[in-house]
């Protein structure tokens, strides 16, 4: 941490301030500038925010912390890029990975149809949600636990591995028996009580990015699963809250190379939730590939105008199977294959 | 729900979404002006999302909901200003009422002298977290059951009631059992199986602002806790996320006077965590209640430089009765008292 | 400045670091902690940018300043509080000054008449723009020059010193000719060119904070004008851009204290604009008022539902008469009157 | 326009805005709902911002328009893409144009330096600032007219057109007798005088996003452009202001399929500013040819630890020649060439 100290500080409180920093644990180093003095305090800061408090006194200006405060997230705990196993399917590796399906189960027919459609055009892992986080309470909440059981079905009949969304830390069990990817949504990024229980469960977990959350807040939430004993975090840049309203959020890529440089998990692109409108999936789609995702998360539908959820965003197989067909050139340019 | 079709959209298109629009219920309504045709879907479409998938049509350009999507929390339903009956205490009438305490719990001897010396200065209810949702996994997570139990003790001690956080629908009854308000952190603003469950809870639920929830939506949480049963729903605006660093979030006081007109549930306002920094909070408490907030939540700490946590937005107990003198003085402006 | 390198560094990077900080005229003070090296840049760096060209360096991980980096805005080289004179008026002083009028000047009569009610409900500046920046190209663009001769004209019959905007270094001293302080408006507050060239004017400048800037960079714009030679700079608070949509701006009444704090010139709020919505001025201008506003910009018009531009935030007469009967308490409250 | 009156609107208030509508130039056409009276205006109300008045009548609840407010700039008035002719380069046709450059021309030397090695890794357009907008009036202001001229003399050196910023009206005519294209920065987005004149100029304009534009501002701005008569206008995306400060802005991809959409002028896109950081730079530069842009904007400077603006942001000659490797496959993935 580097404390700033106001102008015009006193000795006593130099001194007092340094005392502090001793007690707490930590060296202090004292550099006298012209205008102001400046106290680093020398020691591992990394989740100790105790220092912070000393802010909370008149003498000291400002608290500024040097190191990032995730571990186990960071490149430098592990350098090496993380490969999440799903069933077959590598997340991390070489490969591409394209996650495909409804926002919603809303029926057999449905499920099995776009599952189909999604693994001809190359999809390997099924997207489907069975209990679902919604706005308004008087919207279709999902089919709970028949929409499990049909996208356990959907994967006997095509070998997809299935990512579903867990909300509550009591029905994480449940749902890591039919999922092979538990899915954390924007919404639970600080679920913490959420974060602590998929830590223990034995499936991979795909977090995403709330959606006015920082990447260095991800990291720690993050950080929940991995220090919790659960190493198999994929994270899921999904579009975050800013003035522009043309689009629903706004699918911030630049997550994508910042990630890269901070951490050693895998990194997937959400393009259906993160423009929030069909025409513009196929195109960031293709952008997120080339910032350098791991994997896309895109919402299928074969009829979007009749979807209980995000018709608006979802694409119809035809035009996800032509989306394909583009994104594998993509890859091929950044050296990847889908 | 206003429906905006592209321009050049043939007959047979109109057709086709009126047709639509009848089978899921609604009367459209045609008017076909020089360059788009428009169709209004007359009936009651607050919280139905189903029209809104009609924007994946090609021929569609937008989709607009014409009314809020809540009906409970909305004026239209009641148009008296609901006051929350808390142990004596209402919220929501003309008083202004001041909730004060520290971040977390800490020790019996905090508590304790915090709240005597709150109460001293006017405070009609204590505040203090027992369970914190902290974002970081190495930082202090609070005393958990040890400080229910010294909120307790506190509330004996003075009469004040007690407010404090619950994160996990397993813990509400635990947590009911000790507070008199159960607090709903921004974090959790749409955890919605916690919302659910607070609903069946007997006491009343404040449920703070997300730092990037629209009004809107935070009006369709607390639609979940009225939906579910329990009408003492009180809101608390506690800052947004912005581009804007001196601060720590961008305490939105327009909130109060657009809530106001929306809802007719009380409204408090969190100057602490609004600001991050205890050298604001005085002027944004004192601005809270001349914009027509109902209450306050103030963080109060004996020695904020020692705090376990957000030491830095922490009042000592002399600068907090410094301030309710003031504020004395902007609420009786404001034809209120505290 | 506090040079951090990245984990690993070298000695000859270290030294290579040092060197380059003594050949920029600094004073490097090494600290060399378990998990980083940090360099100290000893030296007034405010308004120096080089030395952050040094994170280009692949040895270099964050470069981050520790002073403010404008000098005549800050309470360090002038702490007591600037008060601006304009014609009679003084802005900083005790008295709460309102500033009220059409947002665009549209005839005579609506001129005059608002500047007659404004005056007589208490208003001490009058507003009205002559030249006008709109969005749009299609929109009504001012009555310009002769806008200017009608505010000339209300000055002398009411006695109200003028406000109006400038958006062109070429028209400063035609504006200057007819106002008594000159508005720059948030569009502008990074046009450096006018900036500068109303440093020349001898009339005081009211600078509006641009919807995205930050308090730091708003500073840095006043200061453009200070070291220009022009000391009558007030600060005008008019609303930031964020995710929330009901409201048109979202007025950041925490810039009032942060302000106060950093530095000594005055600092206006402008409720009509911040808000977009004549519902919410009220509640706002008071709560600007609570914060320590030194003064309120306010859009009066006899008929808002007609007005060219703007109308939707406009008061009526009648109401900003009520308004003010309120303010007077409120800015009683806080150890002031209007 | 579509007019929503407030709930219990009589039938009197419901007329009067009829005849209000009709006053104005527009059909009324009136939809009666269980809950609401809902108003269409039928006519062209692209760009007219007077039926907005209407919402400062009480019995209105909202007004929102129907349509976008641009014309000359829309797909509907020119569906074909616009190309713009730059000396030999066409920009918006199958070539993605990557224009190259310091942030600032510094010297003789770096100048020449940076184009020869931009030329011979592929660039096809030179940047370089000569008048320099500066948030801090203490930084480097450019080397202005010098500045120009060491433009000219590299373009004569290297055949390479060359692009610069103007930031004064009347400065443009000096500018383009040296520029092929003039840039129009993200702060002078709104500075609608500058626009008007540029609009005048024989010259391509480029004009970046301002920080906090929406995408329908930024089109009326190159609508005062194109209104003004200049035809050849190119849109930038350079990064918007949101809460994440891991990158200095946020640079917004989905900007590029959004304005495919609603416009026919070229885009280009500007990851050096959008992203504040080499690191970064390479991935969004690959995402953006990949997005559907038209052209890139990218920073290269000899020393960027030496630069004198933005050394942060700049790529080496080597790693621009690096990424253009890249981007060479990217493009060819997504049928394009650079």
């Amino acid at each position: 941490m580097i404390i700033v100290l106001r102008s015009g500080s006193s000795d006593a409180e130099v001194e007092d301030v340094e005392g502090r920093i001793v007690s707490m644990g930590y060296r202090p180093h004292t550099i006298r500038g012209q205008l102001r003095t400046v106290i680093g305090a020398v020691g591992d800061d990394r989740g100790k925010e105790r220092l912070r408090a000393l802010e909370s006194l008149e003498c000291v200006e400002s608290v500024t912390p040097i190191l990032q405060p995730f571990k186990l997230a960071s490149r430098e705990v592990r350098s090496a890029d993380t490969e999440v196993q799903v069933d077959g399917v590598t997340i991390g590796g070489r490969r591409l990975v394209v996650m495909a399906g409804p926002c919603s189960v809303e029926s057999r027919f449905q499920l099995l149809d776009v599952a189909h459609r999604a693994k001809a055009a190359g999809a390997r892992v099924l997207r489907g949600g069975a209990f679902k986080p919604r706005t308004s309470p008087y919207a279709f909440q999902g089919l709970e636990l028949e929409g499990l059981k049909l996208l356990a079905e959907a994967k006997r009949e095509t070998g997809l591995p299935v990512i579903t969304e867990v909300m509550e830390p009591e029905r994480v069990d449940l749902i890591a028996e039919y999922a092979d990817i538990l899915q954390i949504g924007a919404r639970n990024v600080q679920n913490f009580s959420l974060l602590r229980r998929v830590a223990e469960a034995r499936k991979p977990v795909l977090l995403k990015r709330g959606m006015s959350t920082t990447i260095q807040e991800w990291l720690l939430s993050a950080e929940y699963v991995l220090s919790g004993g659960n190493p198999n975090v994929i994270l899921c840049e999904r579009g975050i809250r800013t003035f522009e309203t043309s689009t629903r959020f706004t699918l911030d890529l630049n997550a994508v190379p910042v990630l890269k440089k901070l951490t050693h998990l895998p990194v997937v692109v959400d393009p259906s939730h993160g423009t929030g409108h069909w025409e513009y999936v196929e195109a960031m789609a293709l952008a997120g590939a080339a910032a350098g995702a791991d994997g896309l998360l895109i919402e299928v539908h074969p009829k979007p105008e009749e979807a209980l959820s995000d018709g608006p965003q979802s694409l119809k197989p035809d035009r996800f199977a032509a989306l394909m067909r583009r994104l594998a050139r993509v890859a091929e340019a950044v050296d990847r294959e889908i």
